[in-house]
């Protein structure tokens, strides 16, 4: 077993540490942030850092690295308050990761690359049309974590788009049905297969498998 | 195509719109939290919210559920500091599942679950012998979320232990190689297989596969 103190992890290489830091907390969801700026240049964006906030009211949240450089996600859901969530599946894992270059404010990552831009019941942000499952969102609110400079955003969900034969009796999502994937670190995707679900956990009760 | 507004994910039953929020936003990174409390109870939670913070200093964050019934969790890394994020891989599911059950504060999960419970260098809290992943974190912030009363907490990595196997020479980890799953909403898991990894993306420069 290898074992990386504090000290190990201060004296590496920035970049190998950025890649075992981003990958030794597990797989990430990958999701494409659209959003289009006041002057209606679209912008999107991959992220591995969405997570669930709440359902009552439904909200999730993100995380934004420091605004000290221009970011054309943010200034957007800013200026317009609203931003769209496309889950990346397995077929556009190329055209996502190059959605991380740093393409100037006047290009569109839809130019660039082979994604489609779409736009659905007039929601002001562009959806990506080969996402399985699209989620419109508008800006709730943020928080700027001191230690780094890193914010986090909030948002609530205002429409979720879905095929229907990946959605099951009680809400739930079957998202190997549509392929999606998952990060591992900063440059790597990956498959997963469902394994099982379970039935909700008690003290002293054996779980049961749901499928 | 189905379409959920904000009135229909309103409207749904409670138990449905979790399943549907949780699972919309894709899958999530399956881990367990071991802390200790001053008493000596170990304390053993699965998590699917961390996410990476920074590198440089290495930190994550993960959300809690707000903070009006007892956190045996956060009580715990309050009051001593320290907390381990353990990796679940594909043997262990269903104990991992099954730390979600309300136990009372005098009960360790790890006593309920054929989890093992590990101390590595004198690190107050405990971790999972099973994991493959094993990180060693301090406390170090939270950030209460206004809008419904979850907490962002920060922590810092202060000791990552791994196999030798899944540590690439430039730092990144092939968390396929050792079974690591995620979750798919509430109660589902799901393993995922290695698609590629792609060079760094810049505008205008094709991607590289790296594997």
């Amino acid at each position: 077993m290898k074992h990386f103190t504090s000290k190990d992890i201060h004296e590496m290489p920035s970049r190998y540490r950025a890649h075992l830091i981003n990958s030794c907390t597990g797989y990430k969801s990958a999701n494409l942030l659209g959003t289009k700026s006041v002057s209606g240049i679209s912008n999107l964006a991959i992220f591995n850092s969405v997570v669930h906030i709440g359902s009552t009211p439904p909200m999730l949240g993100f995380i934004l690295r420091p605004l000290t450089v221009a970011r054309d996600t943010y200034k957007n859901f800013k200026e317009t308050g609203f931003f769209t969530v496309n889950q990346v599946n397995n077929e556009i894992i190329e055209g996502a990761h190059q959605t991380a270059a740093s393409y100037n404010e006047h290009i569109s990552e839809f130019s660039k690359t082979n994604l489609t831009e779409t736009y659905l019941d007039q929601f002001h942000a562009p959806y990506v049309d080969e996402s399985a499952i699209k989620l419109g969102c508008s800006y709730v609110n943020e928080y700027r974590i001191e230690e780094n400079g890193c914010v986090m955003i909030i948002g609530a969900i205002e429409h979720i788009y879905l095929p229907d034969d990946i959605l099951h009796e009680d809400g739930w999502l079957q998202l190997d049905k549509q392929n999606a994937v998952v990060t591992n670190g900063l440059d790597a995707y990956a498959l997963p297969k469902l394994l099982n679900r379970f039935s909700y956990a008690e003290p002293d009760k054996p779980l049961q498998k749901l499928l």
